[in-house]
């Protein structure tokens, strides 16, 4: 029996029409699904029990470990299995995608990578923010506002972002929003700064909250944003105000 | 009779596979598609023919004007049609969705837009390359290597991309490849910095090119690489000969 097949498959950012026909296809086709919460409950609840495993749940308390994760895939490959490994949004922006690739690499099996559409860009779009513009960003940066504990300083150079001038997207950074916006200003941004929160983009209970460097902060507590949210900092930002009564109402739910 | 809506849709990076579901149902029920040359030749293909409308032909040797586009979007849904504006990848990723949505917030109309998957992450991973990575790489950064000709000074601060430490992703960077890593590194990065191009991600010709920041414009020269491409500049470029031996052969065009 030959070994089976890992797919890395982006889920985009919840809705599942924003499943790229692809990913649909290989879900249908794999013996097995493995997930974690990542993807929403409108993806998840599409695929067939049977093929489901869930490697995101808890016991003791403990998130299921990468290292289980990436064993996991391999030894269902070595057993011949096809297998979608799902991922919330594309699988390598902060998805442990790299991790994965490297693993199964190392383990001899053969996989693929499936982009999906990242939170990233899809947050931002659907508050009626263009991540670029010709004339206010000609570049766009995806960083992550969770430190890493491992970690004994702060790997992201706050400082280097604030002189880049580009847009800033911040991935799990709800919790240490006042940090990073206080770093920001600290480097030299203008205060009056444009910023917007998206909080569970796409899906139910979609929230949105706008301000700028020096108010965002309140603004996220008045509007009581959580993760999973995006901060996108920058001129960008200020777009919603101008086009946000033409959105097409998708937006089910708003400030 | 009211007025129709426009959707800015995202077509991905070229393979049909990679449309959402949500941009293959649109353009079904479209009355109009509207597209240049970008979402490339499979996709084009599968629009029928009584509903397209391109764009993106020259006249004269003149590319249509970003202006006439606004133009006709806005009439079009005036006129109570339900209009696709087919861009590729997505559609705010250097896609001038943002002028087309600030237009038609101007003028009236209503418009959604719909996030597609960018060639910005997709031409990474399908050569193996993960755009970030826990050890190597907490941001990631899209930025244009074509400078608008309307500008006097670079608007893309290199020195503040090499501080930066994150993976740099340029698009519309084959021609001034030259330019840009010699400013990379005389910012201070590491002439060994793994580099790779990708042209044609995902579409027929795909081509992929390897070297570092010394060495990547022979490797261009090398490959033949031709727009349109990506560069990937930063340590998880080295990804790819670790994992390529075992990426399954959706690459049917290779170095
Ligand atoms: C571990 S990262 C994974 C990102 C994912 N790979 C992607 O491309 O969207 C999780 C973070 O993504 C963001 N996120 C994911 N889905 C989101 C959504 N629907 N709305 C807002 N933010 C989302 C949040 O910042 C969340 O903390
Ligand atoms: C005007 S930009 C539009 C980018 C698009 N909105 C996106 O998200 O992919 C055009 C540039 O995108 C990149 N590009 C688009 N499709 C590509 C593909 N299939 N392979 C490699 N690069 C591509 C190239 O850098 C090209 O010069």
């Amino acid at each position: 029996m030959s070994d089976g097949t890992v797919y890395l498959v982006g889920s985009g950012p919840g809705d599942p029409e924003l499943l790229t026909l692809k990913a649909r296809r290989l879900i249908d086709e794999a013996d097995v699904v493995l997930h974690d919460k990542l993807p929403g409950p409108d993806i998840l609840a599409e695929i067939p029990d049977d093929k489901r495993e869930d490697v995101g749940k808890r016991a003791h308390g403990e998130v299921t470990s990468q290292q289980y994760i990436n064993e996991r895939l391999a030894e269902l490959a070595h057993e011949g299995k096809d297998v979608v490994r799902l991922k919330g949004g594309d699988p390598t922006v902060f998805g442990r995608g790299g991790e994965e690739m490297l693993y199964l690499a190392e383990h001899g099996v053969t996989f693929e990578v499936v982009p999906g559409v990242t939170s990233a860009i899809a947050g931002p779009e659907v508050a009626g923010i263009p991540i670029t513009h010709r004339d206010h960003a000609s570049s766009v940066t995806f960083v992550t506002g969770h430190e890493d504990p491992d970690k004994e300083e702060s790997a992201v150079d706050w400082a280097a972002l604030a002189a880049g001038g580009g847009t800033i997207v911040v991935l799990m950074g709800v919790t240490r929003l006042p940090e990073y916006t206080a770093a920001l200003v600290e480097a030299g941004m203008d205060p009056e700064t444009p910023v917007a929160m998206v909080e569970r983009a796409t899906r139910e209970g979609q929230q949105i909250a706008t301000g700028t460097l020096a108010t965002i902060v309140d603004a996220r507590d008045g509007a009581g944003i959580e993760p999973p949210a995006l901060t996108i900092i920058g001129d960008v930002a200020g777009t919603r105000e101008r086009v946000v009564d033409f959105l097409a109402p998708t937006e089910t739910t708003d400030d």
